[in-house]
Order: structure tokens, then sequence, then C-alpha cells
């Protein structure tokens, strides 16, 4: 069994097939090469998985692959970024290469299907599996979305249904019971979340802030009104709450659920009231929901509030990894 | 005690008081945003270092601060590209504040010197302390140095002394005696090795392949060789070996620890004969040494051979992460 580091590398890494005309130079040298678009900005993102911190450890490999590259993808998506490159640095206790194999198959499936090439990167023995995968993507000058661009009265809008991570988390920890024919639909989105690329696209010159929603909802959010330097009123019986989640947990398990749980991987944006009609027919052809949630205030803070006015309370806002609190049910 | 993931990045990490021109978007968003310089073609490299594996647990975290980035950079030197952009994935067993500012000096003085800027990255909880660095930088097309074009007859160089940061990790395991006086260049060498980003530019356009020593003199030269399917011959008493690694081993343990030991950083570059001179001028104004030590061949593989003609024997070539098989003395 040829287990040496570099045997790994060339057997697994560089098997993928997919290969772009902007990469002069792949895995295989001390560094790759490559040829950035004339006149386009670089858009760059890192993130890292550590085994039963942010998966299971005995999840599918293949699942496994696709979310370390979807969950990097989706940082590009709240950008608006076509994606191109990735680098993986992958840590792990033991060379198993039916593990390896798997994790390829998930991670070049993801991979070919956004025309991503695997450029290069490293592998390492250490004392658990750890995911770091960069990726880089492009946009024309300008048209990059930020965290900083929300102004008073745009309107929050997010993609998909939040919660369902979180519900399959607290499912997989015994903190919610979930009905069998809902658990196919929760474990999918959970492990293979899939990146809004397509609506970062159609967002660029729309929405006028955007992020991921990464560490839930409503800390996320609290990401964009920071930088933009505005508050936000948020009403909580607008969130579009999958059938699973309402199925679930009660009205307002299931609401903190869909505004605190991490992991979602939708995007959260505020679009400036005269673009409405752009963003309409925009996410008329989007294969997710699209659903406005609040407004953006002028006086700082983040209001939740219930359909007949009453505050909604909430205890917890997301996930810190180091604080280790996260809402979740 | 701010010990919340976002304190930990916005205080430590986006306190880097150098700017680039070219960051059109730094730490504090969903992404990075870069502004490639035109023409030029990107090179970009990803190194992990694990506690344990790759350095102490004990080292001094402004060392290992260093050490991360210089690993990195001596990859971008091995292409002779100019360095630019850096992305930090860090893993933290628990967020120690003080560790993590010791680590920012080493980084952040060894980026300020070669005008790089830390534009993002990700800080999660695991098991160890992990250290994955993803470094880009720019050469002008056509002019970056790969493993690929070494020719018959050209003159194989290595610069600086390599194998010191072997005996270095010798004398830490006990396997080796070294002298007092010895000891500081000795842990100076293993643990804040000076990237050969000066001499890989200088190399454009001289050198026809080159490597940084990172796993070895011998593995990594392999490595040349395979790339441009040619071989070569050594000899092992052109070797440089340190005043400390000639007072510390017999003759032969020096020259394993210098042909077979990892942690180096220095180059192994290839030079066509016709060329000899411009290396000549452009290495007399180098910091560090630039030593002939042998000869492409027609013919495939390694020999070594000793002055008197005789073949030098060596049972490893160096390190690999997962076979762990490194000499070292």
């Amino acid at each position: 069994m040829p287990t040496s580091e570099f045997a790994l590398i060339d057997r697994f890494f560089a098997a993928q097939r997919r290969q772009r005309l902007d990469v002069a130079l792949g895995i295989g040298d001390d560094c790759a090469l490559l040829i950035p678009p004339a006149g386009q900005q670089l858009v760059a993102t890192m993130d890292t998985l550590v085994a039963d911190v942010h998966f299971f450890a005995h999840v599918d490999p293949a699942s496994l692959g696709h979310k370390a590259l979807a969950v990097n993808l989706s940082d590009l998506a709240a950008m608006g970024a076509t994606p191109a490159w990735i680098m993986l640095a992958l840590t792990l206790p033991d060379a198993d290469e039916d593990w390896l194999e798997r994790f390829c198959q998930g991670l070049f499936a993801l991979a070919d299907r956004y025309d991503v090439q695997l450029i290069g990167g490293d592998t390492t023995h250490g004392p658990a599996t750890l995911i770091t995968l960069q990726a880089q993507g492009f946009t024309p000058p300008g048209l990059a979305l930020r965290r900083s661009g929300a102004q008073p009265d745009d309107e929050i809008y997010v993609t998909g249904t939040p919660g369902d991570a979180g519900l399959a988390l607290a499912a997989a920890f015994g903190r919610a019971v979930v009905a069998p024919e809902d658990r196919g639909y929760l474990q999918q989105r959970l492990e293979r979340p899939e990146p809004r690329i397509a609506q970062g696209l159609a967002l660029r010159g729309i929405a006028s802030a955007a992020i991921d929603i990464s560490d839930g909802l409503a800390q996320d959010l609290g990401h964009i009104l920071q930088r933009s330097g505005v508050g936000a009123q948020l009403e909580v019986d607008r969130l579009p709450l999958s059938p699973a989640l309402v199925a679930s947990l009660d009205r307002d398990a299931a609401l903190r659920t869909a505004l605190a749980s991490g992991d979602d991987y939708e995007l959260c944006f505020t679009v400036p009231p005269d673009r409405a009609a752009l963003l309409a027919a925009a996410a008329a052809a989007w294969n997710c929901r699209c659903t406005g949630i609040g407004r953006i205030t002028q006086e700082p803070g983040l209001q939740l509030r219930r359909a007949d006015g009453s505050a909604f309370l909430l205890e917890r806002l997301g996930y810190d990894h180091f604080g280790r609190s996260s809402e979740v049910c």
C-alpha cells in the first residue's frame, strides 16, 4: 500500500479531470502558477473544518469533501464572485485510501459543477482530521457584494429556509425528534449544503450588502449592521421555515432555530427599495426561496418583532468557536 | 477576557500595520478583494505546521509565527516570486491571548520585512495547534522557476548550509550533542529559517530548475530529477557544511544530515554551464553561501560520490509525513 505523502498526493488530488485554461501550472511543483483574468478583482476566502467540532468524525467522507468546498464557495457567493481555484490543506491521523477516495469524489463532484480546479495544497499527519480549504474567484471591480453597504429602509432578504441544518444537528444530539420522512432532507441540508453561487452573481448591482449565514442568521445579519453602521427590524413571523422545521418544533423553537443555529450557508442580503423589482425578476429564476424578512433602520441594534408588534426574545445570537454558544432549538 | 472568535480576529490579526495598495478589502468580510498586477502570473502555495509533528508545542510562539510564514515564503522563493498576500487558518485548543500576541509579533515582523499583508483566514477550536498558511506572489509570465527545466550538464547548487536544522532537531531529541556556543545558531536555523526570496528573484533567467529543501536535499533534488527526466551526480565532499555541523558530528554523519534531514528551507537549483558567470555575479551580492555540489546527468537516478570517486551510501532520502522516515545523523 503506497502510504507516502507524495504517492497520496499524486494518486488522489492530481486526479481531478477538470483543467482550467487559467491554470498555467497546477499540482506538483513548489507553487501553482495562475493567470488572473485581466481587469478583474481576485476574491479570496479560507475556511477550516475540524473533526468533532464542525463535523462528526464518522460522516460520509464524500459529504465532507462536498461540504469543505461548499462552505468556501458560500463565502465567494456572498461576495458575488465567480469561483475558479481551490487549495486544500488536509491533516489526517492516518492515510486511509478508501476515505481519501470518497473525500475526493465529493470534493471533485462539486468542484466540477462550478468549474473549480484544485491547484495545490498540503497533506500532513496530525491528531485529528482537519480540512482547510482556500478558494478564489473573480468579480469585476466595484461589483463585489460587501457587508458594509446596507442603508436605512433597505429590505432584508434571506435565501432558502434557515434553521434546517441546526435542526439536523439538534436531532443528531438527541435534543429534537424529527419524523422519519424528514430525515433525508435534513441530513442533506446539514451535510450537503448548496452554495448560492448563482444567487450571489445575480445580486451584483442589486444587493447593497450581503453575507452568508454560517454562524446563525441573527449573528451574521449583525455583522452587516455593524459594518454598515445601521440597525434592523426583523419580522420573525415572515421567516421562511421548511416544512420539516415546522413539523419538528413548536413555533417559538422553530423561530429560534431559524434565527440562531449555524451551518445554513444561505445568503442574507439587503436591497434598496427602488431595486425591489430587479430582485423579483432575478429571484424568479432561482431554484430556492427568496424571502423579505425585515428592514434596515437608522437606529442601531437588531430588533426582533412578532406580527402582533411584540418583541421576540433570543438569548444567544449564534455560534462562536471559543465561546461555543449556539442556539439550537 | 474577550475570548470570542470575532474579538480574537479583530484584536490580533487585523492589527498588522502594513497595508498594500493592491488589497481593496482585507480582513473583516466574507472574502478579501485583491487587485492582481496587470500582466503578471499569480504564484500560490499552502503549508501546514502541526504541533508535535512539525514543531514542539512549547516553542516560542513568535518563532512559530515566523516559521509558519517562512516555510511558505520559501516556496515562493523557489519559484522566483515576489511575495504579496497571505491567509491564515489557525486551529487552537484554547484562546490564549499571550500566545496569540507573541505569534502575531513573529508573523508580522517577517511579513513586514517582505511587504506581505495578511488578508484573511479562519480561527477555529481544535484538539491541537495547527497553522495553515496560504501565500501568494507574482512573477512575469514565463519567468517562474520550475522543477522541470534541468538539463544534462547543468551544475547543481545549494544556498546556505543544509543540515543545520536537522542537527538542531537531533540535539533536541538527544541523538546528538552540540557545543554550548553552537546552540543559539542552530536554534535560529531550526526555528527562524530565512526564506531565500532575494535569491529566488535573482535566479529568474539564470536557473533552469529550482526547489526549496524542506524534506531533505537528496529527496527534494530527486523531485527536480523526476520532473526534468534526468539524473544527477552529487559530489558529497563539496557539500557546504556549517562549522556547527562539522564540530558536532563525524564526517559521514554530517554529510548524511546535510543530505537527508528536513526543515532547511534552502534553495537547490540547477544552472546551465553558459550561465555560470551570471550566477557568480548575482550570488556575489547574496547574504548566504551559494555552492556548486554536482552535475545533472542524462542517465536517471541520483549518484552520491566522494572526492576519491567511491560511492557514498544513504539509506533514507528524507522526510515523509505518513512514512515518517527522516535521516537525521
